[in-house]
């Protein structure tokens, strides 16, 4: 369009309004179906990873442990080895979970309640507790810290990770903050990469709280659609600081090889994994170490990864091009929205005018197009601008992803056209 | 041997003690390295599972849903109505989870400790929380309650159960009695099935805590060795007694697939079940379908399960059998111990004479056969008697385990006969 549709003068922006009511109720005749409301991978993408499914003829880890068994609660050797090779980890950090990391935060979580850590009282004893939550995030990660009685602080996000200025002088100030919500590598959902500095001053701030955890959820770490981002070392900056306890490391195969059948992972201190490890002890014999094998036999080492996320990028790329291109064909220097165009991750984030991302939520919802709900990427699931729209290209089949961007292009500018207006 | 030893003239018993000596020091001299601590299957086991292992070329559910992606937090349908089957519970009772059964215990007490249930208290508020442990029984489930700070109270089992009297005397008196483990089919260790009157009247009695829960672990509910014994339904027995949210219901297949590997499983009351998956639903996305898929695929239903049950107990009854009959020849009718005789199940417990469990397991460890340790049967860890003793038959192969059972029943002669001799 090329014109600031913001200062139209109101007899064009009526005429604007008609073409795009028109355009709405075409779309509406059209009784499309499309959910994107999560950042699930498509069909053609679950295929790619099908030889992970082949026949696990040899059950034996390298050592010889019988992986059908019970035991090795802290998973095997080789899987622990693989982690710390693609995500330059200690292998003596990690402990392997189940098929998920959020149920590893979780437990995390489960453990600084109840039992609290580094002989501070349990979190769960406290009158007050507070987290930062850099905003817009990951609606998963408020619900926890929901569930759990914290009282959630919005942190603005900038270009190179959360606004760290903000962040130092909130945790040195209050000692009810106890940690920080991360993903640090093409964050959910704008898919902004937080720089060294980010990482130095993370590591390095005083907090008030001598627990303070920074959970560090690096979902999206090997996951690039551009070529290879790089992340400073969490531990490494942490240690600088004077506090190797602080980081919690949280990774997934999810996204690498199947959603509800991967093996995920959290990385710890040495002397803070002993103390997981301990209580994990109570909780379970191990977890399923079958799968770890499985996934192995497909994923290997490193350069098998890397090679393995090249071709998920090949079909990954053309969704992200296809939002894109989209939005900046429909939307770009109209000022009726802001975006990211993220290197890698799995979502694009875009901003409405003020006031105007439920409403086109709800166009679209009519128009038979689900996407993550308005508010979601805030804590409470209040956007406090109403602005903030997660979309989600991994699921639909691409030509699907074009039309729900076309209807979703329509929506953004009746919702914003319509306030406008007034109407 | 057919005489008393409890009753022999001091000669003749110093005359024992000197042959059991040089038995035991035989024994030692063949550098056995034995393990039979843990209720784990032996290798011959796990081979007759293979089949679970073949490839999952068709990764789809019988209603469509892709089970490589994430989603069904409550389990696929038909891994639900294969464990209504198998278990005659309702599949709206069910909540499958991930590979370990302990671990949705843990969960539940997570659960209870945090947010309470039935709107009374969150348990981890309570300035004390008491739990009955039937005993002997199962060291894991006791570390639970110790972990999150339970006094835990130690009920005598019979031969049907629980001592209902005193249990139902105890939950009457005593509101901070949260609740009481059971194993109530072929328990571990004594392999002890309840009687339907015990069921009747865990469903029915009166508890001074409205939140009291059974915590209902059948995991050995289709472990039958010498065909069926049946169990009486714990949820038409509390809802009978008006009680209908008291039991919580657990079992897995790791016992019958993989022990590392193995679909595990909850069931509750409609209501606190959809309470539970409420609280999941913040915790993860859902557990690893595909291996739901695995299992069925071989299991499928009650008939093709009992045709494999019944193949894994010819594997397993041997090795009951090599238990018993070397306890039989090598200590009936001396009086140095008692144990039973269970139909089913994991495990095989004897009574020493007072006050030489401990001393047995450790002449057993110093000729290199490893034994649950002393005491694990037991809160705390401590066995008021000291008398108790797990054997574990299941892992060695039955060679081993003559070998094993010969060289452990010197040890509860020769600990009882130094015992009698003063020294």
């Amino acid at each position: 369009m090329g014109n600031l549709v913001t200062e139209l003068p109101p007899e064009r922006l009526a005429a604007l309004r008609e073409k795009l009511e028109a355009e709405y109720a075409d779309f509406r005749g059209r009784k499309l179906a499309l959910n994107m409301a999560r950042g699930k991978p498509s069909g053609t993408l679950l295929d790619h990873n099908m030889p992970v499914l082949e026949t696990l003829d040899r059950p034996f880890a390298a050592d010889g442990t019988d992986a059908r068994n019970y035991g090795v609660l802290e998973g095997l050797p080789e899987m622990r080895r693989f982690f710390g090779e693609i995500l330059d980890l200690d292998p003596e950090r990690v402990i392997v979970g189940g098929n998920s990391s959020l149920n590893l935060m979780y437990d995390s979580f489960v453990r600084l309640m109840l039992f609290g850590t580094g002989g501070q009282p349990a979190w769960g004893t406290l009158p007050v507790r507070r987290f930062l939550c850099p905003s817009p995030g990951y609606d998963r990660h408020f619900a926890i810290t929901q569930e759990f009685g914290f009282e959630m602080i919005s942190v603005p996000m900038t270009s190179t990770g959360p606004d760290m200025d903000m962040v130092e002088s909130l945790v040195a100030a209050d000692a009810a903050i106890k940690g920080i919500w991360c993903v640090p590598l093409y964050s959910n959902p704008q898919g902004i990469c937080y720089s060294d500095e980010t990482v130095a001053r993370l590591g390095g701030m005083r907090t008030a709280a001598p627990d303070f955890r920074i959970f560090w959820d690096n979902a999206y770490g090997v996951h690039h659609l551009y070529g290879e981002t790089k992340l400073a070392d969490i531990f490494a900056a942490c240690e600088a600081g004077g506090h190797p306890d602080r980081p919690y490391y949280f990774f997934s195969t999810s996204k690498i090889t199947f959603p509800g059948a991967g093996v995920a992972m959290m990385a710890a201190s040495v002397s803070e994994r002993g103390e997981i490890l301990k209580r994990m002890s109570v909780q379970t014999i191990g977890s399923d170490k079958l799968n770890q094998l499985r996934t192995l036999r497909t994923l290997k080492d490193a350069p098998t990864l890397k090679k393995h996320m090249a071709e998920l990028a090949e079909i990954l790329r053309p969704k992200f091009e296809i939002v894109l291109n989209t939005l900046e064909r429909e939307l770009g220097g109209t000022g009726l929205a802001g975006w990211n165009a993220p290197r890698g991750g799995y979502f694009v984030a875009l901003d409405t005018l003020d006031g105007c991302a439920k409403a086109t939520l709800e166009l679209a919802k009519n128009a038979g197009v689900t996407m993550t709900g308005a508010g979601a990427t805030f804590p409470y699931r209040r956007d406090p601008r109403d602005r903030n729209i997660r979309i989600a290209p991994t699921y639909p089949g691409n030509d699907e992803l074009r039309t729900a961007m076309e209807l979703f292009c329509v929506c953004v500018k009746l919702a914003a056209v319509r306030k406008l207006c007034g109407a």
